[in-house]
């Protein structure tokens, strides 16, 4: 049976989503639990990985098992024996064909900025500080030039190794918030450490040192020295996994099943 | 000549203020930076230790100096050596008779509870979670018990070693917020865990467990073992310090200098 966890996660005290030699990481934290609870090793399988001080306010993994649990029991139990920076929000069965991988279809990131005068140790590990005035309206502009289907070789890590780093956006926007301003990001897919270079950019753009009008040349010149910078970790987060309807087919029961019920709620 | 700090904290990762052999402190933050700009050992005296991840809204200390720097200076040069869960508010000079714990006339304190179905994992070390449902009418009128002189005895932790347990509550209430509540207790000084305990109590009077009524027998008992409870520290924050007017007296300068200026805005 195939079991799929939507979860939270504050990622401050991890080193990120995928399992190391040493240090916590959110899929330790899960795969120590089904452990105890299987006898054996059961691996997960997430639909995003998170790096180091990376949170999630949704993610999906799966794991297949052979304990006949119902969904609120393996709820209870996964957040009865996690830490209180992780918490299971939902479980689901689906059918053994679904993959958290390859039936994500699109993700959206929130990157969370601070304004004002003075640091905020509360806010620490949980929203990127800048006390630079930045120019929003400009920095909105340049947003908007990354939406639409992209190389983005210019802006992710060097080290990304994929075939093709084209990728499309649909949303890439700032909002004003309370003490300073969110950008929001919904792509098919991200590289690696894309999210962080496009918010260091926007923010470079917002201090008047780039031009939202560059953008178009640098998506062109395919060259991460012209985009030198990495926002920090800490502002950033995991915020909506879009998964394919094969994620609604129940390994228990069938389509039909699904179906009638939703027409029956339809009368 | 003496400095006074004012500083705020987030207390999650520090195993308190006071400095210990091993591990992270706010004492050792700050004595690490004062050694490097001294060239000598500088000792640092807080108007409140605070506990393994309890936080600062407001926290004071005052060290002494012989480095000719100014007081904008000086919370410069704190503040760009600090960690990020640390912050300098401002930085004064004061008299040389003022000492930080003897000038503490009274502290403010806050605990921050949430509550609802979900645990939330960005509010882990800085609220504590209470998923059941609890009367905050009947734990405000226990709350209202604490205010006056009291014998607190049977509310703090065993091992408080001092002289009189006596100490003065000036204000004891609930307030409701967007996810919970916060208690606010407002006293002269507080015994070792107090606020812990008393908020502990309180939620337990907030389930039906115990009673308003209680209290006064329960002051009058003088016995832990009849409040048995201490709520975690997650959710506890230093929130103002109440120091005597010898804080106005700067070093540089004097008495007159201050009140001419107060009595300039006045015209």
């Amino acid at each position: 049976m195939r079991v799929l966890v939507n979860i939270s996660y504050q990622g401050s005290q991890f080193l990120g989503f995928q399992i190391q030699q040493h240090g916590r990481t959110i899929q330790q934290q899960f795969e120590k639990i089904l452990k105890r609870m299987h006898k054996h090793e059961v691996r997960i399988h997430p639909s995003s990985r998170t790096d180091r001080g990376v949170h999630a306010i949704e993610q999906y993994f799966h794991f297949d098992t052979d304990l006949n649990i119902p969904k609120q029991q393996w709820q209870y139990a996964m957040n009865r024996a996690l830490p209180d920076d992780i918490y299971v929000n939902h479980v689901r069965f689906v059918s053994d064909d679904f993959h958290c991988r390859y039936d994500c279809v699109g993700k959206s990131y929130r990157y969370k900025v601070y304004q004002g005068d003075h640091k905020n140790p509360f806010l620490c590990g949980l929203q990127t500080y800048i006390p630079e005035k930045l120019d929003i309206e400009k920095m909105n502009i340049a947003a908007q030039y990354f939406i639409g289907t992209h190389d983005f070789t210019g802006f992710c890590s060097q080290k990304t190794e994929v075939e093709s780093k084209v990728r499309t956006l649909y949303d890439s926007h700032i909002e004003k918030t309370e003490n300073g301003f969110d950008y929001i990001v919904t792509g098919s897919g991200f590289l690696y450490n894309m999210v962080r270079v496009l918010i260091a950019f926007l923010i470079e753009v917002g201090k008047g040192k780039r031009q939202p009008e560059e953008v178009p040349h640098l998506l062109n010149a395919k060259d991460r020295k012209q985009v030198p910078f990495t926002a920090p970790a800490e502002g950033l987060y995991l915020e909506k996994i879009y998964l394919t309807p094969n994620a609604l087919i129940q390994d228990f029961g069938n389509n039909i099943k699904i179906h009638q019920k939703k027409s029956s709620q339809n009368l």
